[in-house]
């Protein structure tokens, strides 16, 4: 069975991590190391968008089935700085592998910041060597790593479960993540900015990319801030074997604990989406194929006009449904309901195309429901057996501001 | 030739205008008419969103080949209103044909404001026949419906030329239009909420269609507040021929005078964008196909990150990489070049896929020329022919307090 635990990158055996300061920020920690102890299957999605930092192209040419380490460095994402900037993640990830005398195939490489300037390698290098003395397991070294890749993040995105195997094998998966602004990852298995990394003593094959996939289709990319996709995005599951036991690839338990696992650092990037004040989740019924249910739940979650209509707790509502019927999904209004939670409440809004109600009192419990830290949208289109979940969050004066001023 | 005039719906022979109060909003006017003395030929584009107003459903329905008289009125979309939505969008023609004493199938019909609440027919009873009655041709009639039918509008968007054709005919176009929020038209011509009433006196057939859809294409379809296509869009050329002088389809002043004040309204809508301060137009060129043109510009006008940059004046500019990175455009990175100009500025940004400078001190300059009320960028792909100009505004504090509140 699975246990929810106070855990972190280093809680599975045989991981240890690391965060210092090297000076790319200006005041905080910027330079992280993850290390497994014996090189680790690697299973990596990185973004879709067609323009890729340096680190990614690096990472994506190099396609190791093993990383012993990953390098990470907040404050500049190495993006749209050409040649140099392929010359400089290669650089980071030499430098790595020198000091912990690894090859240099088995280091994974991420950045996340402002794009389009170069690194400052004097710096990084300083970092990369210092992170690799202090490499440590235990919740400190966990949270050293969590603040140095994180941007405009406002709190740590880590998750951690136990899990016990059918073939009676205890093993831990962790989770860290950061990102904030710029998130609608739409990670594609090889083989945002979201970085993630996902540390397990499991034993994995190299099968398991395929469940990979479909756990990050419905995890980090049923999440939306601001329908950005980040140059940088890269989520990385390293599974170090440490605990022994059987292959977990098709294990039912391993999968589920997974799945909550990442759908745990799914909803936590979008409540920390860049002003947010509320988590939104879109929950589909009754698509006629998943795709449709995935498109009508990211329509609704990336409409600006829903986004700050919950953020005002406005009641709306008709405004999901303009967000509905611009997304790719087939439906008949006639057949649609809409209903609205939030806290204890679960007010129907819309039935056989027309609103439930249409007094001013009933609209006022509309905002009542939205007018709650979590809101969920429930769409029942009835013209299938697909679903889809997904998680965004409210527009704010906040996100405005921060992204008005991010570089400067 | 053509002349730029201070006109209006009114201006080009044979219109007439009203705009009353009626009691849909509060205190300001919320229904106008549009009558023409003879039947005009008419153009008329509609939303693309799936979930549809009840007046859009009804126009398409009919697909009148000519209209007499469009009857519009502000404050509710009648949208989301089920079958009871579509009688009230069906009285509306009615009561104007009964008052205008012409045949129903001769009124359009327009409605804009909030989505999902019945209309209240007494007032709109009301105010059809009060507007029928006060029908004038002049500036103030122009400016009485002009203000009918606007909602969070802050400005009247006319446009208005006198064009002399090629047979002599000396010949008047004006338009008019509303809109703020939840603008992405993508108007299809049959046979957003934008609304727009096109008038002109000159003499075109049935065989204009394919023209006027490639105008909209090029216009209105290149505009975008928010990303959030209307349920209500709307966009009507009415051609009465009272000019006389031959048939206008083909006549290249005709055209080149319509795409004037289309392109014209096109960029009035964008600046007046909710909440905006600022229009930015975005011109692609070098691109393989038009559509990847277009899809380039609408993605980098569509991205929150963008348009809350160029708010901030934050040179955060490997943003606009980002977006064109996801959009469905081809091209290679390393032949990219983008430009960003602003009052008298003209600033280099990014060559072979690297910024083109470094130092702070330039990135400066960047800021510079986004410290305009109009801010231009300027993406050549270096893939091909194809081009398209598009316009957007930026994301302000504004547009989340109106949006928050719209409802309340």
């Amino acid at each position: 069975m699975m246990e929810i635990i106070d855990g972190g990158l280093t809680t599975p055996q045989g991981f240890k991590a690391a965060g210092v300061h090297c000076g790319v920020k200006y005041r905080s920690l910027d330079l992280g190391m993850l290390y497994s102890e014996v090189p680790a299957r690697a299973f990596v999605g990185y973004t879709s968008n067609k323009v890729k930092s340096a680190p990614v192209q690096v990472m994506m040419a190099e396609n190791s089935e093993f990383l012993s380490a990953v390098v990470v460095n907040s404050g500049n994402a190495n993006a749209l700085t050409g040649r140099r900037g392929i010359e400089d993640a290669i650089t980071m990830k030499n430098v790595a592998a020198m000091e912990l005398n690894i090859d240099p195939k088995q280091v994974g490489v991420m950045s996340t910041g402002l794009i389009g300037r170069f690194m400052d390698m004097h710096k990084v290098r300083y970092g990369i060597s210092r992170a690799a003395r202090e490499l440590e397991f235990g919740r400190e070294a966990d949270s050293l790593l969590a603040e140095a890749i994180m941007t405009t993040d406002t709190i740590k995105k880590e998750s951690a479960v136990r899990v016990r195997l059918t073939d009676g094998t205890l093993v831990t998966i962790a989770a860290l993540s950061k990102g904030s602004g710029m998130i609608a990852p739409h990670l594609k298995v090889l083989q945002g900015t979201t970085l993630c990394m996902v540390t397990t003593d499991a034993v994995l094959s190299e099968n398991f990319h395929g469940t990979w996939e479909n756990i990050l289709e419905d995890s980090m990319n049923m999440v939306t801030v601001d329908g950005d996709q980040s140059t940088n995005d890269t989520c990385a599951l390293l599974a170090n074997g440490k605990a022994g036991g059987n292959c977990a690839d098709g294990d039912p338990n391993f999968i589920h604990a997974l799945q909550k696992v990442m759908t745990d650092i799914a909803k936590m990037l979008a409540l920390d989406g860049e002003g947010a004040t509320k988590l939104i989740e879109v929950q589909v019924f009754g698509a006629e194929t998943k795709k449709d249910a995935r498109s009508a739940a990211m329509s609704i979650l990336n409409s600006p006009l829903v986004k700050s209509a919950i953020f005002g707790s406005d009641p709306n509502y008709g405004r999901i449904m303009m967000a509905l019927g611009n997304s790719d999904c087939k439906f008949n209004i006639e057949n649609v309901r809409l209903t609205i939670k939030g806290g204890d409440m679960e007010v129907p809004i819309l039935d056989s195309g027309a609103p439930v109600f249409q007094e001013e009192r009933s609209v006022e419990v509309v905002r009542m429901a939205m007018d709650n830290k979590e809101v969920t949208i429930v769409v029942d289109l009835a013209a299938g057996s697909e679903s889809a979940v997904g998680w965004g969050c409210d527009l704010t004066y906040d996100y405005v501001r921060i992204n008005a001023e991010y570089a400067t």
